[in-house]
């Protein structure tokens, strides 16, 4: 009964905008069921194919073919409205009107918006890059909106940005707010003090919404595409980015997120957000870790934790800039020795020491290879743990008589290369009565004994233990602290303590090298927005009803053929969003 | 100028405690430098050299033999000193004198205290398994303190308790707190509603000692000793530490803790967590998850943040015995097909359902093997990122055009063995200007048509945006709701809503198998604490001092000699708590 027409019209480039209201506007025809106006790509074709508007004569098109199919009620109702598809088009031409006025080349774009820091593109992917290059040519930032980019063109374009101080965000970069103005699709978030970074649209969109809802706000979101974190690409935007947000003053909290990255790259760039003064939250889809927090790194696995802890980290009044003081070492102390009574304490000790240290070894280490030879003798950075079975045999555990750590405290307290002990001291029922008294005169010793030598000896003591302990805590605090302990409560943070110190000693000793890149100047992304487009029309409409300055330039690819339709095409644009 | 004495004896049993306190009591006497009395094992030499305590005729010695060695300023004080051994012993005599009021047997002590649930067990390792069996046999849980106990006794043990509804914490387990009372080392812990269960000594104590700090109490606190998640032993004490939790109305959260564990047993202990109806805060040492929360599974990386999270989890509104109603889907409606706009909330969804689905096919998969081999066709539980490259060739993206997504909508409706559609709806700048107003009847469509089928449809929809987005959050997610769909405004939610239905879904069709164990009775650890201890005294002394009822038995290992000293030096047992 129904019946199907067809047409190729073949040669002319049609933006996406024009296809899509083509197609819905012969769908509304009367007499008309369904219509497809799509590309002849083999993807678009499977697509007709779904719909049952596959019929020969369009499987056999080319992908620069323009496939019109129009299935009717009728051959005649098909046929009336493919008719009508020059004249449907001509009517609607009143809304385009200002297209004369408008630049045909970047560099006349540029003159006429002369504040312009940014061009967002969104011309199909095969021309993207031509046109990208373009406009870091002229020195302005890329929003890359288009997909279907190759992965060369992006590494080209993003070398060549990163070596001008200019940003590349995409290609396939669907948001970004830059200084309270939204690029491509992006929510209204209120002004606040996060900064995001992401390899991820609509990841970015929803830690956005969410840390909006949650009261807070954002100072701005920064995309990168979503190939930005692949070895290929080497997270060279997101460097910049997140460099960006470190230097910016405005941001206090860092949000770093990512689609599954490479986790080679993802490493890299946790090494890097780790000397921001300020806490980053890390959400990287499918990227386990073993530690919730490295230092000022805090993990997070989906985009509402991301908002939810960055939120918490606004109101955070830890000091995230502040260097541990390693001055009062001596020339050639640089390692920790841990003498534990507590087997897990140790075990958490050592996980959280791997993200500061190199290697540490232990007479239960975590890992086979860095087991000690000899549990009597430490090796450079080396944890004990004295209530191991090899030390209990007809002896007490290290909890009820602490002669062993006493021996061994002293010995460690005289090795020259030694800067930090660190000690449980576990309180409770079971536990030696007065573990402080028998401790405290060995702390004080081992620190004299290292002064006399001209070294300063750290000891750091952790107190396991409640107000209702029959040692009584804050006691065996008083004692420890007056033998020139520092006294911390909890583990992990006596780890981090420890982790930070000796990570600070490494680092004077053995400088990292730092990548150098050519910044991205700060001002270029706090001052008011001005943009010129080249693609999709709506997004000059954004940026025009968010209040900054826009111009759209007039783009046609440069093999577009003369193609009638095409003419007529050209003038319906802009239309999408008032559909 | 110093002197070292040695005397060896051999064949008799000591004490640690003993030998603890006669080593100091040694090393206090006149012109004495210092002192080792051990038990001559190989790392005992080893220690004693390191003090430079190792004498040729101490070398010598076997690992049944007691060690004494006393270096003084002079032979003729260290001669002294080893001369007065048995006199030093004697003297402190008068503070055994209740020895002989003793039970010499657990059936004797069984009698004494009728009541007894726990039977605490410290002697020497070798013969701690023998004493377990025992304790085992007469019915009582075990709390076995002491370590070098062989793999082999453990499983044993562990297995023949379990079998009778028995618990064997341990061995090398340190702490526990039954009820309030402290076994072994435990520290005093206010009553709460957070029940631990730990692989893990003092990691159970610092999390208890952290709730404590943070105002927070506990039920109890369940040791397991430290192997008890490794595949040998299967976590056997922990599944039951964990039922009990479970089980136990009094505690609203639960806590376990474990050493690095075997990954295998450590997903197993998860999934079996997961079948509980309260919250359970997970904190394996180094086990890394993608993930940090499943369901009621709530990952910690240390033991702060478990503690942490614990604390806020009892105050969590949250029902975690809330089943999905699962009664609305007709047979044979069992799959997902989730029709996305915003590839990363793709990925974020794919990665939740990992946690409760098997597999999830997408054409933008985590894995390659779960790559839909077309498309345009859904297999089981499916996800599309219509936003992908292959779909927007001469198309506008699926946020500014919903004709692709509305057709296959109305096809997965269409298909029998779907149960529910997820969709993404993003609001914001760039993005449709109503794209409620497109998908609402689509949605209402594809509702009916199941419905018309005799099937229910349940369809999802992800709504990110903000109240001051340009299409009006409100109105848009009015608009859905009006058509059937069941609205989020946070992907994390929708996903974890989702991925419990379709669980449900598949747990209904193929109930997974549960073990069947023998349950412990809760009784038995919420009676007031009674137990029998056998070996060290001062862990009786806890007991009473906690205010619970405990008997210590007299033990000696059965092929323990005549020897004098061992003698004279049983009569000073009981001491090394007043130190």
């Amino acid at each position: 009964m129904s019946a199907i027409k067809v047409e190729i019209r073949t040669g002319a480039y049609y933006d996406s905008v024009i296809l899509m209201q083509l197609q819905r506007t012969l769908a509304e025809q009367p007499g008309i069921i369904d219509a497809g106006v799509v590309m002849g790509t083999a993807a678009n074709k499977d697509v007709l194919a779904q719909s049952d508007l596959l019929v020969p004569e369009a499987e056999v098109a080319n992908p620069d073919d323009l496939v019109l199919v129009i299935k009717g009620k009728d051959e005649s109702s098909a046929q009336a409205a493919l008719d009508k598809v020059d004249e449907l088009v001509a009517s609607r031409r009143s809304s385009g009107g200002d297209e004369d006025y408008r630049p045909h080349s970047l560099e006349t774009a540029a003159k006429m918006l002369p504040d312009a820091q940014w061009v967002l593109i969104s011309t199909p992917g095969r021309y993207a890059a031509g046109v990208s290059r373009q406009a870091l040519e002229l020195g302005k930032h890329v929003f890359l909106y288009s997909d279907n980019v190759s992965l060369e063109d992006e590494i080209s374009l993003k070398q060549y940005a990163a070596s001008k101080g200019l940003l590349v965000m995409g290609p396939d970069c669907g948001t970004a707010i830059v200084n309270g103005i939204g690029l491509g699709f992006a929510n209204k978030v209120r002004k606040g003090s996060i900064g995001l970074v992401a390899a991820s649209g609509t990841g970015l969109q929803q830690i956005c919404v969410r840390i909006h809802q949650m009261g807070r706000g954002i100072t701005h979101a920064l995309g990168t595409g979503g190939r930005d974190l692949t070895e290929a690409v080497n997270a060279i935007t997101a460097r910049q980015g997140l460099d960006l947000m470190a230097r910016d003053p405005d941001t206090k909290v860092i949000v770093l997120v990512s689609k599954p990255p490479s986790p080679k790259v993802a490493d890299e760039l946790v090494r890097a957000a780790r000397s921001a003064d300020k806490p980053v939250v890390v959400d990287f889809i499918g990227y386990a870790t073993a530690s919730r927090r490295v230092d000022n790194i805090f993990f997070a696995t989906t985009f509402d934790e991301a908002a939810e802890l960055a939120v918490k980290l606004v109101d955070s009044e830890e000091d995230f800039a502040s260097e541990p003081d390693i001055s009062k070492f001596a020339k050639g102390q640089r390692y920790l020795r841990g003498l534990f009574s507590g087997g897990t304490l140790q075990y958490e000790v050592m996980l959280i020491l791997e993200n500061y240290l190199p290697v540490v070894y232990s007479n239960a280490p975590l890992y086979k290879k860095n087991k000690l030879e000899d549990s009597l003798v430490s090796v450079e950075h080396t944890l004990i743990d004295l209530g191991e079975d090899e030390f209990t045999v007809g002896r007490l555990h290290p909890m009820m008589d602490n002669d062993l750590r006493i021996r061994r405290l002293e010995k460690e307290a005289r090795d020259p290369e030694v800067a930090l002990i660190l000690l449980d001291v576990v309180l409770g029922y079971g536990a030696h009565n007065n573990p402080a008294g028998d401790l405290a005169p060995a702390i004080a010793a081992g620190i004299k004994t290292a002064k006399d030598a001209g070294r300063h000896l750290e000891v750091v003591a952790l107190v396991s233990g409640t107000d209702e302990d029959p040692q009584g805590m804050d006691g065996q605090i008083k004692l420890l602290e007056e033998a020139g302990a520092k006294v911390e409560i909890s583990n992990d943070a006596a780890a981090r303590y420890v982790g930070r110190t000796l990570q600070a000693i490494e680092r004077a000793i053995d400088p990292p090298t730092v990548e150098k890149m050519q910044q991205v100047a700060l001002e270029s992304i706090n001052k008011p927005m001005a943009g010129i487009n080249v693609g999709l029309e709506s997004f000059t409409e954004s940026l025009i009803d968010q209040g900054a300055s826009a111009v759209q330039m007039e783009w046609k690819p440069v093999a577009s053929g003369s193609d009638k339709l095409a003419g007529i095409l050209s003038r319906m644009k802009g239309k999408v969003r008032d559909e």
